[in-house]
């Protein structure tokens, strides 16, 4: 009646789900794995020994045992045991964290991007240069399962190139294939958009633990989406999926670096702000504070540019409520000032723009990864191989 | 190892995945199904034999056996012995049709919607009309699985309530309820947008059988759109999602019945076409016929008309295209003709909007099931309980 590999596939399923589990929430008890897996007792106690014996949980006795009777045991993730890489590459810096399965940043180490050569190349050695840096804080006996890669980008699914990075002038780069060149390709390395990262790390461990259909904004020198719908990431077919900074929303907009005109990014990238309050001091984050600075001191020029750049913000976000009916919408990098300094112009035009159906029960929030929501969603990326089957991946 | 109920679920889904695999594909060989389920010889004999006891399947020998040896023996649906009904509620029709386990259309009705009391209850008592007109053709053996409505309105998922039908001033009305008032409680009664149901059917068998990633948009009045992301539809978090209708699009546009104003469907909406063609025939899809028939003769006034309708439809699909990085945008309704006449527009504004990343691979379509899109993706909602489970169903 059983079809031959389904007992092998089912094994498999409980171990990655059990390893997920303790991923995502941290130290469980046994009884509490029973009642959320659906799994008898001794059940749980074979993966936990089978996961245990690869070294990717521990087990033991809780130290303040609340009822009467023997007390369930609390498996653990090996934090510090088991861990990967998370890069992000933004257009003016690099990170690098350690993350321990269960999402604990164990280190990190940043820098300003290099000057000098701008190929994926060059940026890659700094990577690299990075990680050395954290060579010796690592136990030998640490088990490295791979690298996830957050980029500010296009990024195509089947071969991880970077398809297009406006503001650093990459076209169709082989960022994977450089990474692979330092790091080897013995452990998956992979890579995707900045904003579905982030999305994906506030998804699992955020302001969104609770929502299966999010969008998380991400603004710097343009702007990105992240999507999640019905628990699941919206990539598109060829990976490009979430490009929301390109909608037109103004009809007699300004030029985009696209090529189109009127594009959101034009009404609520950094340049814009700057540019509606008059000042063009060399853009960036500086720049986006200073403005923020000056309207909170009541500056009217700034303040009617904050002004407008909110009602644009409320603008798109009332669109994509109306295409996507989200639970929640995050505003992430320069866009979480904007959000906070505007939010009453932002829920106005939602109020006025989207239908009622759709925005009555959205949630607009800020990340609470804050600026490391990218690089923990990249090392959530790089935890999926291993989550997905463990054994599989111990036995490498 | 191995979970108590997980031997009884691998037996529940492989029953499932055999039986969806004859519905979606028709006919099918032990043979291909061996391969394509990934089971053995053993397991899809026993599998049949059950869904062939409960009366859903059957086998046969190949009238011609193209090799020598035994035969494969085929496996049907069982199409006159199992259906289910699906109905379609537009602004201005109402039709149902009995289809059988495999997609098979067995009997089809049509009315044009009663004029006078405008209530789900008199709607209801008009479907019933066209399902008693059915009953004398059904096989006393036949069997009901269930019922899927397609209705071009907002319908909550929670509790199928029509949360907004705007060209029928219909507002949160339990149609659901209305429903099973006449049908009865005994087998499931599942409604949804009908652009979402149109997706559905286009995907399952018509046009984007091979696409994981499209958008359907369908024109009467308005304009909805039916999305499917990997495979999966996007209904949003109330079931909502899809409203791209109402994404403003024209900063400087014109009032939407939404309380909105710039509305895409207020720029590729039967009356957008008819206005610009300075037609005010009642409108209509008769009144989109004469526009584009008039333009195809000649008339200026008429081609101007089809060429800015045109360039709109571009101007969304290209901001959809940019969200979404689909493979496939299929237009249906009033859409397809407008498209049809209009498709070097909406190429050219696409080419100029669009990304190249997320515009590169993409087809423009027109739908194969035609207008009963929805009515037979209505059906395959209708018959998803019986797929999913089908001896729990047959026990029932």
């Amino acid at each position: 009646m059983r079809a031959s590999p389904s007992q092998e596939e089912i094994r498999r399923y409980n171990l990655g789900a059990l390893l997920r589990s303790v991923h995502v929430r941290g130290a469980t008890t046994r009884a509490e794995l029973t009642t959320s897996l659906g799994l008898n007792r001794s059940t749980i106690g074979a993966l936990t020994a089978e996961l245990a014996g690869a070294g990717l949980v521990s087990e033991e006795v809780p130290l303040s045992a609340g009822r009467a009777g023997r007390p369930s045991l609390v498996v653990r993730p090996e934090s510090e045991r088991v861990y990967c890489f998370g890069f992000s590459i933004e257009v003016d810096q690099l990170t690098v964290a350690r993350v321990g399965l269960g999402g604990v940043v164990l280190d990190r180490r940043e820098m300003p991007r290099p000057g000098g050569e701008n190929t994926t190349k060059a940026v890659v050695a700094a990577l690299a240069g990075l990680v050395r840096d954290m060579l010796a804080g690592i136990p030998p006996s640490a088990r490295y399962v791979g690298s996830g890669v957050a980029v500010s980008a296009m990024v195509r699914k089947d071969d991880g190139r970077v398809r297009l990075m406006p503001h650093m002038d990459w076209v169709d780069q082989p960022l994977t294939e450089a990474l692979v060149d330092i790091f080897g390709d013995e452990r998956p390395i992979a890579m995707r958009n900045n904003a579905d990262l982030a999305a994906l790390a506030e998804h699992v461990r955020g302001v969104a633990v609770d929502c299966d259909n999010l969008i998380y904004l991400d603004g710097d020198a343009g702007v990105g989406g992240g999507i999640i719908a019905a628990g699941r990431p919206v990539h598109g077919h060829g990976g490009h999926g979430g490009e929301v900074g390109h909608m037109v929303v103004n009809t007699h907009g300004k030029p985009c670096g696209c090529g189109s005109s009127g594009c959101w990014e034009t009404e609520i990238g950094e340049h814009a702000l700057l540019s509606a309050a008059a000042r063009d001091t060399g853009g960036g984050r500086e720049g986006i504070f200073s403005v923020l600075d000056a309207a909170s001191r009541g500056d009217a020029g700034a303040q009617s540019a904050v002004r407008q750049v909110g009602d644009w913000l409320g603008f798109g976000v009332a669109n994509l409520v109306n295409i996507f009916n989200p639970e929640m919408v995050i505003f992430g990098g320069t866009l979480r000032e904007v959000y906070l300094a505007a939010a009453a112009q932002v829920r106005s035009r939602l109020n006025r723009q989207a239908l009622p159906a759709c925005r009555e029960h959205v949630r607009l929030r800020t990340p609470i990864l804050g600026d490391d929501a990218a690089l923990l969603g990249a090392a959530e990326l790089a935890f999926e191989p291993l989550l997905a089957a463990p054994l599989d991946d111990a036995l490498r």
